[in-house]
Order: structure tokens, then C-alpha cells, then sequence
């Protein structure tokens, strides 16, 4: 087949791009900055959007709907989320265009200036807890428990298609609660539930932690977060789950009177995943050929291609594959029948490599004369024939194989790709020849991670949860070490 | 009860508010304009997202998404959707906000000023044919069938929660065809899509037709609506679908090569329904009680009450409670059990009432002894008793009489509500005692639209489709009309 994709190894980065674009899952728009969603890529955000959603139903979530727009006073609210956020983004000023009397289209009229410029949101916890304050007044409307599904939009200068974009999609969760422990409870279960998804659905193992001072969300008092691997050896925040404390209740002046009748602040959560999920999925499985996809968030799982010659042969293997399709079809498979005369096999079977569809049937004159089919899997790009009889049985078995073995796959390269190191300068070595996480001392201040940065490019993804504590000391300072942190260079 | 609500003789308008409110559905936010969805509205419109997503992929259609802001000079280029569209708009023109050195906040960074101002889109026609022009080159290239769900801002100076917001979510579909009749036919095929939602999964009936010159989409050569009418008399436009010729593909020079490699221009549709379906639905079916939900779009359809005097008959009760909110749920109807203490079973059976929940069971201990349960509807607030043995039964068939009998009840309305008229005098009349639809012969002319929506404020709802043609006299100017046009006051 002709390469369509420059190599991972000759240019991760120029292979990232050439994939979204060619396997048609988005594009750069003449927007700056903004990416137009194709129906393919799209198509797997709904089957991700669908299994989170009722992830979070399923936890006692209910989802509502919150202005786009935040007036500007509302960032001045929250003093750390003021410096975080709210100053690369897109500001409202005006409402109302004119024709421009000197040409034959529109400009903006000056006279309709809005009195408040406002912020189109970066994220919403500002607008959501001026909401929230009319909603609580006592315990008993405690908690509340919503999630959004929004666009949220962030100045950002350099972009790159799902990573980072000037506009994306993505869910935030905003969580009330009448007690500290209780929305510790809440951001951990979160976290909990990105780590699953990520892990079962997307076949990409996270490791799951707190983030340094430097890494935090802005108004948060911890930030927790998966961290994923990609195949260059960078790490990919995938998914943040905020402990706010009473940060934002004490901005927006939200208060609850609790049993004992005394008036208390309420304790918030926030958290979020976005499509930037995409490039996780996409930068974690994919290969010089395209796209990898999970069987569990494939759009088609199966695609069938007839071989013929002729008409006649045309007939008999299309009708055997609509039957096939049929029998799939019946199991809630999801299978597509390309039975278009306007391209070639050759063709076919290298589009659907491209577009990463995790089983491939191919129906010819003597599969039919032998009953048999053959099938090929994306993952592992090989082949077997098989009887027609055991299709649907075949299918079954090879694409939960597939979902293990993507995951195994990628647990692998995340365990080769782990380095303990013990001093700076091994450290150095390890991130720049082999990249990938490294678990390293470190004295928990700010100043060695910003050194660690500058002199590195390498950051704090997270300190890691569930491992043990073994005391050690600092790669860069020699001072005293809690437990080994998690470095990486990330996107 | 306590009434809640404003009866809709007192106050049509004042009722529909509090109904919104106190049913939590939605409510004003603190920027001008735009809304706050509430969970329990949300998940209408959830149910109702999901019915019509799965329509539109039946009928052959993706997801796609496209950017949020539109530069100021697209909207230039097609020159009747500037005038129609372009002006109240809400507009970036700065991307950055810094820290006010007069103050403790932020203020917008006037150095960080957008060459060319954005605009946050009122609708996507100009980005995406801007977009479809880099997809179109062949006729092998279409059709391209394409929706987005979305949310859009239109600077609306009255605002109407549901009705009329500066923020609304929709979808809005966007399909390029080869030929005129392909595109007349999309159009139609989603008329239909429309209607056939309304009608049945909101037991909304609706009239199909036409627009008048003044009343269609700016940039369309044709606008078809469907048209309900309110319990006040007036009509409420629920979904429009567009033919609209060549007019994009010509302001974005869209062409394609043809069959016969011959280069044309692109046809077009576009298409949408809105969270105004919401209203829609609020106020064709809802009463002085609360609202009346259709049960396929309930997002509650069966509530279970418990009765009881001490924690003995609650255990009685609950228990019989959860066994049939087993049974009901494992045949796929949503049911609560409202088990709380904390309010008492009146009051529950108000808020239920409220909230347009379709069913209403309660459970008392004799309930236990004699094997029986009540059951209440909400369209006709009646209640019976059943012996348990049936409850799945009979669920099932209320359920589908009650959403029979709210839609044959609309119907009766309207019938009750759709005058034919021959004199422009009777038109002012009727328009002003009765309201309604009404059915009068016109001319065929702007002047003459126009001076009726001046003198009585009624416009033209539509030029109805499958109606026969009967010539008559047009009752303003006594010219020929081919047929009785659509006439009402409108939301």
C-alpha cells in the first residue's frame, strides 16, 4: 500500500497530525485555533460521551445546562482562579453588527457596547456557584451533584488538533457538599471513574495521583489526575478532578444552615475530561497505518469487504456478507458492509487500516465455494480464514482479544518505559535518551520542580496514589523525600 | 393544595413563568438572556436529544461538530443572511484580560485586540459551507449529510425562558446535494422527521407549510415550518427546515464536478429544532396543576408514594414499593420511589403533580392486606384501585393511553381553535375574541402581510402543504388567492 503516514519514529509529531487528517477525525478550521470534528472523529466522542454519561448517572449525577458567557467581575472573585484562568480567553464586547457604510458588508457597531464585558467560559465554576448560592440555603439540598456537557474556550497560541485547542468539548462536574470528607469522597470516586473508563474502555493504563503546587487547578487545594504514556515517551493529563474546598463557597458567599442549625460554607468539587481523550486514544494504540482503536469505542467494529471479479461473482459474495453482516448485526456488533464498486479492495483494506476498525472480513468467489471467511485483525495486522460457521462466535472471542490486547500492549510499553532514577544527572540522561515516566526523589518544593523544568522540560505529573511510601532523598537537593513522584515531559 | 401557580385564565404569560421555574425546569441567569437549564428540564431535553439523534442517523445523518465563532466577514458574503441574521450578535473583538492596577480584579487587555472580530454564531451556514468547500470537489463527494448539536447566541432584546433565550442549545443539520430535487427532498424528508417527533413522541400536533417572503430563513429560497398552536391561542414555530438553493455554495464557491465532469455549484438545506421545543411542549399540554409530560419524553414516568403512620407500615409498605419498581423497571418504564421523610405525601403528591410525572402510584398498609395499589393519572387527574397483580399491566396501558389521549386532546384544541374566515373584518374579530389558527384568503403580497401584522399583530404561520387548493379572494385587497393560508399570532 502507498504510505500515507510519515513514521512515528521519523516524526511523532507530523505522524499525530497526518493521522487525525487522513483517518478523518478532525481538522484545523479557518478559525485560529478551532478544530472542526468530523462525523468519524465524532462518532467516537459520542461512544465515549455515551459510556461516561452513564458512568456518572450511574453515580448519582444529574446533568443541567450553565451560561456560555461569565461576566468579567466573577473571575475577580476567586484570586487564584483569577491568576490561572481567566486571562487567555475570548472576550465579549459588543452585541450588535452594522452595515459598513463604506462597503457592502458588516462591521461592528461601536454604539452597542456592553457595559460588562463578558468572558466566554473557560471553565464554569465562577457562573456555577453564582447559581448555586440560590439553589442551598440548608443541608437538605445538599448534595448537588451535576455534570455539564459544554464547549469551553481558552486562548491558547499554539494549538494542536484534539490536545490542545482554542475551543473543545469536554464534561465539567461541579459538586456541592456539606462536609469536607464527603467531597474528598466525591473527587476520589471521580477519579475512580476516569481511571476505569480510561483503562476498560480506552485500553489506556493510567496512573492515578495529586499534582504539585505548580500543576494544580487554579482555586483548587488538590487536584487529582490520570496520567497516561504515550508512544514518544511524553505523558498526557487525561482527565483532573479538583478538591475545591470552600474556595468558591467563600467567593460566591454560599452558606448552608446545617443540622445543628449553625450556617457553615459548603465544600465544592469539580472535574473533567474533554477531547483531548482523542488524542490520548489516538497517541497510545496507532501505528504507521493508522488508527487503533478499541474495539469498545470503535464506531465500526467490523467492516466486510467482498472480493469479485465479476457481476456474477459480485452477487455471491455480497449476498453471503449481507448475511454475515445480518448475524453480526443481531449480537450488537457494530459492521459496515463496503460494497462499493467506485474503489478496489486494495484500497479499501488500506482505509480501514487507516481509520483503525478493529476487525476486517473479506468475502471472495471461494469463500463462498468453501465456506469460509477470512479475517483479519487491526491490532496485530494478521489473518486467519475461518468456516462461516463460526463467524459470529470468532468475531466475539477476536474483538474482546483485541480490546486485552491493546491494553496489555500498552501496560507493557508503560513498564519498559518507567525509570527509577537516584541522581539528577541520571535523571537527565533517562529524559532526554529514553523519555518516558520517571520515578524520582524529590524535597516537594517549588523552587527544585522549577529547576527540574527549566533545566529539563520534564514536570511533576503527579504524585502518585496507592504506592508505598519509601523515604529517600531529593535527586537535586539531597533533602529529605516522602515517597518517589512521577516526572515526565507532557503535553 | 397550596396553589403555586398563576391559573393560566388569570395570567397566560405569568403562568407559563412560574410553571418553568417552580418545576424546576429553568431559570434566568444572572447574564442578561441566557438561561440555566435545571436537571430535571435537562432531562427532557436529554430524552427528547435522543429520540431525534436516533431519527436523524435512521434517515442517513452524522454528528459533526463545527467552531463556535464565525469571522465577521463571512457573514458578508451571502447577502441576504446578513440582513436577516447578522446583527444581533454577540462579538469577540479581545482575547486576553489582565490585572486592573487600579483594583484587586481583572479588566480586559486592550492590547490584545483580534485583527478581525469573531462572532459567536446565531447559526453555522457560513463556517460550514466555508468548510464544505475543502470537501467537495466530485459528485462522489455527495451527499454530505451532516447535523451538529450545539449551542448558539442570538442578542435577543425580550428574552422568554425556552421561547426566546440569548443562549439556546439546538441542532442544526447541513447536507450538500448534487441536485435541486436531492436538496427538495432532504428538505421535505426532515419536515416530516419534525413532524412525525412532535406528533407522536410529543403529542404536539403541528400544521406543514411554507413560509411567506417575510417570514423565511435569510438565505433560503424556500422555509418550511411546523406550526403548533398554545394553549393561549397563539402559534409557536417548533422546527424549520430550509431549501436553500445554491445560495451558499455560490457566496462560498462550492462547486463540484458532475457526472458528465461538468462543474456546478453545490445545493444546500439546513435544518433545526431547539430547547423552544421545551416551551412547546410546557404549554400545548400543561394545566393550573403543573406540567402534563408526554410519558415517551417523561424523564420520570411512574411515581411510587408510600404511605404510612409509623416505621412498621413504612417497612410494609416500602418493601411492596421496590418489588414493583422492580417489575415496572425491568420492563423499561423510569420509576421513582420518593421514600423521604422529610415531606409528607401530600406535598409529594403536589410535586409530582407539579412536575408532570405521568403515573402516580401510592401505597398504603391496607394496600398490603387487600393486595391492592392507587393509581392516579396526571393528564386527567383521576385514580383508581388496582389489585397488584396487574400493576405492570396497567401501567403499561395508561401509559399509552394517557400519551394518546394528551395528543388527541391537543388535537381537539386546535380543531376547536382553527377558524375559516371570508371578511377582514370577521378576521380582526376572531384574531382579537378567540385567537387560534386562523384560515383566511391573502394576495400573495408582502403590502398586504404587512398591513395585517401591523392592524392585528397575527403573520403568517404558514402556507399549508397537503391542503387543497380553493381559490378565493384575498380578504384584505379582494385580489385572487389560490388557496387559504395559515394565520395566527405568534411566540
Amino acid at each position: 500500500m502507498a504510505k500515507v503516514l510519515t513514521s512515528r519514529k521519523e516524526n511523532f509529531s507530523q505522524w499525530y497530525n497526518d493521522l487525525v487528517v487522513k483517518a478523518d477525525l478532525a481538522e484545523n478550521s479557518s478559525v485560529r485555533g478551532c478544530m472542526v470534528i468530523k462525523p468519524y472523529g465524532y462518532a467516537i466522542w459520542e461512544k465515549l460521551q455515551s459510556v461516561l454519561d452513564k458512568m456518572f448517572k450511574d453515580t448519582g449525577h444529574s446533568n443541567a445546562y450553565f451560561p456560555l458567557f461569565i461576566p468579567i467581575s466573577y473571575f475577580s472573585k476567586e484570586a487564584s482562579h483569577v491568576d490561572g484562568f481567566a486571562k487567555e480567553v475570548a472576550v465579549v464586547t459588543h452585541y450588535r453588527l452594522k452595515n459598513d457604510p463604506d462597503g457592502k458588508g458588516v462591521i461592528v457597531d461601536k454604539d452597542a457596547s456592553l457595559e460588562e464585558a463578558l468572558i466566554v467560559r473557560p471553565t464554569s465554576e465562577t457562573i456555577i456557584w453564582n447559581t448555586y448560592k440560590n439553589w442551598i440555603q440548608s443541608y437538605r439540598d445538599l448534595p448537588i451533584l451535576i455534570n455539564q456537557w459544554a464547549n469551553v474556550v481558552r486562548w491558547e497560541m499554539r494549538t494542536r488538533l484534539f490536545l490542545r485547542t482554542t475551543e473543545f468539548l469536554w464534561q465539567e462536574g461541579h459538586t456541592a457538599h456539606a462536609t469536607r470528607e464527603e467531597a474528598i469522597e466525591e473527587t476520589l470516586k471521580i477519579l475512580d471513574v476516569y481511571a476505569d473508563f480510561a483503562e476498560k474502555w480506552m485500553g489506556v493504563p493510567v496512573l492515578k495521583g495529586t499534582k504539585s503546587e505548580n500543576e494544580k487547578f487554579a482555586g483548587a487545594l488538590e487536584t487529582y489526575s490520570i496520567e497516561a504514556l504515550m508512544q514518544d515517551g511524553k505523558a498526557l493529563q487525561s482527565g483532573t478532578s479538583h478538591f475545591l474546598g470552600q474556595n468558591f463557597a467563600k467567593a460566591f458567599d454560599v452558606m448552608f444552615t446545617n443540622k445543628d442549625g449553625k450556617r457553615e460554607f459548603v465544600w465544592a468539587t469539580s472535574w473533567g475530561v474533554s477531547t483531548r481523550l482523542l488524542g490520548a486514544l489516538i497517541m497510545a494504540h496507532s501505528d504507521d497505518y493508522g488508527l487503533v482503536l478499541p474495539p469498545k469505542l470503535a464506531p465500526i467494529q467490523v467492516v466486510i469487504i467482498p472480493i469479485y471479479k465479476n457481476d456474477e461473482e459480485f452477487r455471491l459474495v455480497v449476498e453471503k456478507a449481507i448475511l454475515i453482516k445480518q448475524q453480526l448485526g443481531e449480537k450488537g456488533i457494530s459492521v459496515k458492509l463496503d460494497d462499493r464498486d467506485t474503489q478496489k479492495p486494495g484500497w479499501k483494506f488500506a482505509e480501514y487500516e487507516l481509520k483503525g476498525v478493529p476487525l476486517r472480513i473479506a468475502i471472495g468467489p471461494r469463500d463462498v465455494e468453501n465456506n469460509t471467511v477470512e479475517i483479519a485483525r487491526r491490532d496485530t495486522l494478521t489473518k486467519q480464514i475461518i468456516s462461516s460457521d463460526f463467524v459470529v462466535k470468532t468475531v466475539e472471542e477476536l474483538l474482546e482479544n483485541i480490546q486485552e490486547n491493546i491494553f496489555s500492549k500498552a501496560l507493557e510499553f508503560r513498564t519498559k518505559n518507567t525509570h527509577e532514577v537516584n541522581s539528577y544527572e541520571e535523571f537527565k540522561n533517562v529524559i532526554e535518551e529514553k523519555g518516558g515516566f520517571i520515578m524520582a526523589h524529590w524535597d516537594g518544593t517549588k523552587e527544585t520542580e522549577d529547576k527540574i523544568k527549566e533545566e529539563t522540560k520534564a514536570t511533576i505529573r503527579c504524585i502518585p496514589l496507592n504506592v508505598e511510601n519509601k523515604e529517600g532523598k531529593c535527586m537535586v537537593t539531597g533533602r529529605k523525600s516522602e515517597k518517589r513522584v512521577v516526572f515526565a515531559r507532557a503535553y
